[in-house]
């Protein structure tokens, strides 16, 4: 059994992530690609398959030594089947990616929601390690989360985690999610949320330094909000206030030890941190706020590598 | 091992229920006294262990066949050391029950949330037979939860499940909850909320058939909603509407395959249900309500008997 290795590969709406772990959960090899999702599930699996047996023989590892292929995909699963039901960033809908991938690489091939195997790579050999209840958010594009319990990744029916889609902005607040919804999470706290609101304060005239930029980032709301601009810090503190809200719904229903921060919204460090801290402790009931910290995620993009190299493993 | 039995005690505010399983979670004998949790914990612990033993004898069983006690109480729970770090209905700080009972019977005790060994009798023995991922919501003076993934209860540190703790009543509309926050759901879909809603119609003025009534109760409520009565209907379509939604959101978490509902509210019914299902369907993305229903617990208030004795065979 040892030395055997596990291709790990993190599929999102933008890039392909495929990396090579041990058995130890280290990283040996990582490679990243534009996903081109414009051109279909098809083609998208032709290039995971086609980067997985270039990352292997360029590494110059023995193909015979993997053992097995995991892959994390942004959207609704049928983990059963392998199938991605809803995939919004992908704009898939029921393609049975399992079979795909087993077909095109001849390994056996486990998948799992993107951020599920984020929160397992954190858990196992992040900012997790040791600690047996992990919740994870991931703020990107939208907002994914994971949850390990005992050590275990919950998936319930295969669509545990979807930590974005809690109802935390109350109805006459609430826009839109791309799951169809009202007031999802993920419409404040995930870099898009971030965007958008920080659009609409421009669209209306808000007086901002926001809009002398030509393209807004969150990473730029951030930066505006740290150089003083009142607009910018009140976007950044209602996309902490609801995720600290969240968090205290997800603490009294999980009661975890730790929370993990990660994706990119989470590189804004304690001027966002700072908000869900202080959220989370006033809307959290005592005994679910006890012995809970809340930590930024240390493996950074590598997590969903690590984590679905790591789904072999765990079952 | 076989014919060896266990004891499963469901600890409430009002009653003590002592009830004796075998290994197969029949319930062979069971008894019912008040609580006197007003006398204070040590005498609280007195009877729970008198009438185990009574029990037993009564019923012309060995007690060396005795192979361990369970006990579900109604708080927060500190599980490792079997401490109750909070019992609100109890009016319990920090009670190290478990060593308490372990001393007065001379047998392994263990002890979890009452809605967490309910939520384990249902699953094992009731609503949830054959299913593996269940949450159970608990309607009585409180809103309980349990949680049971892959079989297993989920616990967390210890507090997992307190699922009537929910934030989902908006800011503006949200009334304290024993736990001291604002908005929970056990503030409108408990029996206690029931009451309360239909009080404050009352002392308002509404025009309401509940006016007539010396005495209020949550199956008042529900009686004189039956009758056409619109204050009363609007009552219990507000308790159905955020349990509901409130059922939406550990959907999107935690995607079980059932929601058992149990509890002396949950005996409306239909009358409940209805509102309850409609705004779950609402509120709820597709790839989270595919495949999960909601039913009406089984076992009625054996349910914590069962799971509190069925704790020793879980571990």
């Amino acid at each position: 059994m040892s030395d055997q290795l596990y291709i790990g590969i993190d599929l999102g709406g933008t890039s392909i992530k495929v990396g090579i772990c041990n058995e130890a959960g280290d990283l040996v090899a990582k490679f990243e690609v534009p996903t081109h999702a414009e051109e279909g599930p098809e083609k998208v699996a032709d290039l995971m398959a086609a980067y997985s047996r270039v990352l292997v023989e360029n590494t110059g590892l023995d193909w015979d030594k993997v053992a097995g292929v995991g892959a994390g995909i942004a959207g609704f699963m049928d983990l059963k089947n392998g199938i991605v039901k809803l995939g919004p960033n992908l704009k898939w809908y029921d393609v049975p990616i399992r079979d795909m991938l087993q077909q095109r690489l001849e390994k056996p091939v486990l998948i799992d929601n993107d951020a599920n195997v984020a929160a397992l790579g954190e858990a196992w050999a992040g900012a997790g390690k040791g600690i047996d209840n992990v919740v994870l958010f991931t703020l990107g594009t939208g907002v994914g989360g994971g949850i390990v319990m005992n050590g275990k990744v919950v998936t319930g029916q295969g669509s545990a985690g979807e930590l974005g889609h809690i109802n935390v902005v109350p109805d006459l607040e609430a826009i839109q999610c791309g799951c169809g919804q009202m007031g999802c999470v993920e419409t404040v706290s995930s870099a898009t949320g971030i965007v958008l609101m920080a659009q609409d304060a421009v669209q209306r005239g808000d007086k901002t330094t926001l809009a002398l930029l030509e393209q807004i980032s969150a990473k730029a709301v951030f930066d505006e909000a740290r150089a003083g601009d009142e607009v910018a810090n009140r976007i950044v503190q209602r996309a902490g206030y609801y995720l600290g809200r969240t968090l205290a719904t997800v603490a009294v229903i999980l009661n975890p030890q730790r929370f993990i921060i990660g994706g990119g919204v989470s590189r804004a460090g304690e001027l966002l941190f700072a908000h869900v801290r202080e959220n989370f402790a006033k809307y959290t009931p005592p005994a679910a706020q006890t012995n809970v910290d809340i930590v930024v995620a240390t493996l950074g993009n590598d997590a969903g590598m690590i984590g679905a190299a790591g789904l072999h493993l765990q079952r």
